[in-house]
Formats: C-alpha cells, structure tokens, sequence
C-alpha cells in the first residue's frame, strides 16, 4: 500500500497487527475512526491501555479481574466445594450467562498442547491441585471443550486428582463433539451443567 | 454478555463500536491483545491517538497528509495540468499503486448522496472550481465509483465546469459497473485511466 501520510501508515500497520485483521480493514476502520470526533479514539486508545495496565488475574481462580480477588470468588453466597475447571474467561462468562452454576471456577488460562509448545506447567493446575489438597472443595467439573487438547488436559488433572477423594465430572454434551463451549446456547450449556457426569464415565 | 472485568467490558464496548466488529469479535481481539506485550498495545493506542490529534488535509487536494501540503501536491514532477477527481485516500492510494497517472489529485470526501444527506457543499466542489478558475488546470479527470451518488456527482461538477475551457474525462470502465474502485486490481485500473474518454461521451 502507498499511503499518502505515516500517520496513517502507522495507525493501519498497527491495526492491521491484530489476528483477523488485514490491511484493507485496517485501512477501513482506521478511517472510519478520523470521520468520527477524535474522542471516540481516545476513548477507545484510553479503554485498551488501562486494560493492558491495570488488569489482575484473580489469586483465587485466576480469571481477568479488576481486582486481586474476582467477584466470583469473593462472593459469600457461592459454592466453594464446587470448582469448574475452564479454559478461559470467555468459558467463565458463556456459563454465568447460563445462571446455573453456583460454585467457582478454576480458569487454567489454556489447553495441553504438545504442537503448541504447552505443558501442564504453563497452566495453572498446580493452583487447583494445591487448592484441593486444601481440603475445602468436594467436586471438580471439567468444562474444556471436547477436543483431543481438552480431552488430553482433563484426562491429566483427573490423573492428579485420583488420590483425593472428592468427586470430579466434565458437563455433559448436548452440543457437538468439537464445538467451543462459547458458542453454544445458553439452554443446552446450562443444561450440560445440571446433567454432568462422573468422569469416569465419560472415558 | 456477563463480564467479569469493567476494565474488559469497557475496552470490548469501545472495539465493538467499530464497524462490522460484534462483541464477540471485539472480546476476541481484546483477549488477543491482552496475551502480548503490553507494549503492541501502548503503540496501537498512540498510533491512533497520534492519527487523530496530528492529522491534516492537504490545503490542495484536501487529502489525508501529515503535512499542510501533501508529498503529491508538492512534487514538482507532477504535472499541476491535470486534476483527478476521487472520492477518498483509498481511491489516491489505489491510483498511485498504478504509476500510471502524473497530475494531482482533488479529493472530494464523498459523493453527492441525498439519502445520506450529503450536497454539493458537504464536499470540496467549490474549492476545485476556484481552482480551475484560476486558469492552469487543462483537464479533470472523474474518478468516482460509478454507481447513482457518483454520476451524480460527475454530472453536478461537469455542469459547473461547462464554462471554462479545460477537457472532461471519466477513466475506462473495464471493470464491472457498480464495483468500487479500491477494489480494482492495478493493471485495469491503470489502462482505465489511460483510456479515459471525454466526459460527454459518458452520458
Ligand atoms: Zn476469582
Ligand atoms: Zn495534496
């Protein structure tokens, strides 16, 4: 692309960066941008760098937090027996979204992958195994979406989990074998919840 | 959607606000971001604060420029003679891509759409009569997408220069009626613009 001004340049190089994005879209919404007052990019430039600056994952379930403690784990009216074990915060909102879970979550930040370069220690199971050594928790839920790396990791945490006697269960399926849990409605989700089932059962 | 985070509700809100991006997209890429270096997105945001604070319209062609005065309109080597009327910078940027056109460039800053409420005076007409007015230009070129709004517009502005003796031209169609230009690969649109025709032999 020939731009007329590195302003611009800058502004679609810089865009065009994040995954999904070329640069003609980049060029598109960079100039949608200069049509609109310059407050909304500030507002905009303003949202993402306090975001960057200021987020914390939660000391407890290490979900994105504003604080060191997340609304979900400060919550006295929550379950702590029940942790549900997901991937990330999209996985925590998809199921809040279904108002059936009353326990907590144990966000791992990812999924076991060889290809991908990532092992157990780059999650945080060490944080849930510690958490149940702690005596408090009574089930653990899998949640990860039903693929061979989801599949690989619950099969490891529950590996891990054999030598304590509590209960562990992965929600049951409605929806398609390999479809991302948030995708999936909120009916069929919250009722894989409900209907979850032994572990070893889903083996 | 149920978010954990004010920090990450306010940023996907403001990315949402983007055109053609939904929530979902908007918490993707804002998740996306919050994976790197805090770094890539201090330099997205002052990239865009920087575009929009910084930016100028040429005081010629009233394209986008970092300058009160564009490269293009202060190259000597283009030939001042020879005006193309374009709608935006994409419409510049896809020209220039071309190397095949020497004159400047008037960038009009839309097309005459009353549906959308844009007239005559929305747009920089007047400033391209005064500068035919003043006696150098020997030709304009129209380079709008030819679609209702852009013969509308070639036809309002063709009228107003009826009365001075410069030529007319549209560029060749060889690409469909009803494409926009941005969209044109290089080699038609540069013979489009060799091949352009007298504007009267366009109605
Ligand atoms: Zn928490
Ligand atoms: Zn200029």
């Amino acid at each position: 692309m020939n731009f007329s001004s590195k302003l611009l340049e800058n502004a679609v190089n810089e865009v065009s960066q994040l995954p999904g994005i070329g640069k003609r879209t980049a060029l598109r919404l960079v100039l949608h941008l200069l049509k609109q007052p310059a407050s909304q990019t500030h507002q905009l430039s303003s949202s993402l760098t306090n975001l960057v600056d200021e987020i914390k994952l939660c000391k407890k379930c290490h979900n994105i937090s504003d604080v060191e403690i997340c609304e979900i784990c400060a919550n006295p009216s929550r379950n702590e027996e029940i942790i549900c074990v997901v991937e990330d915060v999209r996985d925590v909102m998809a199921i809040e979204n279904t108002a059936q879970f009353k326990g907590l979550y144990h966000v791992l930040g990812g999924k076991i992958s060889p290809i991908e370069g990532i092992g157990p220690h780059n999650l945080t199971i060490d944080s849930l195994i510690e958490k149940v050594n702690d005596g408090i928790v009574k089930e653990v839920i899998f949640a990860l979406s039903s693929t061979i790396e989801g599949d690989t990791t619950n099969f490891y945490i529950f590996k891990q989990l054999e030598k304590y006697s509590i209960k562990t269960s992965t929600i049951a399926r409605g929806i398609a074998v390999g479809d991302e849990l948030e995708y999936a409605d909120e009916i069929t989700l919250g009722r894989s919840i409900i209907n979850r089932i032994p572990f070893e059962n889903s083996l």
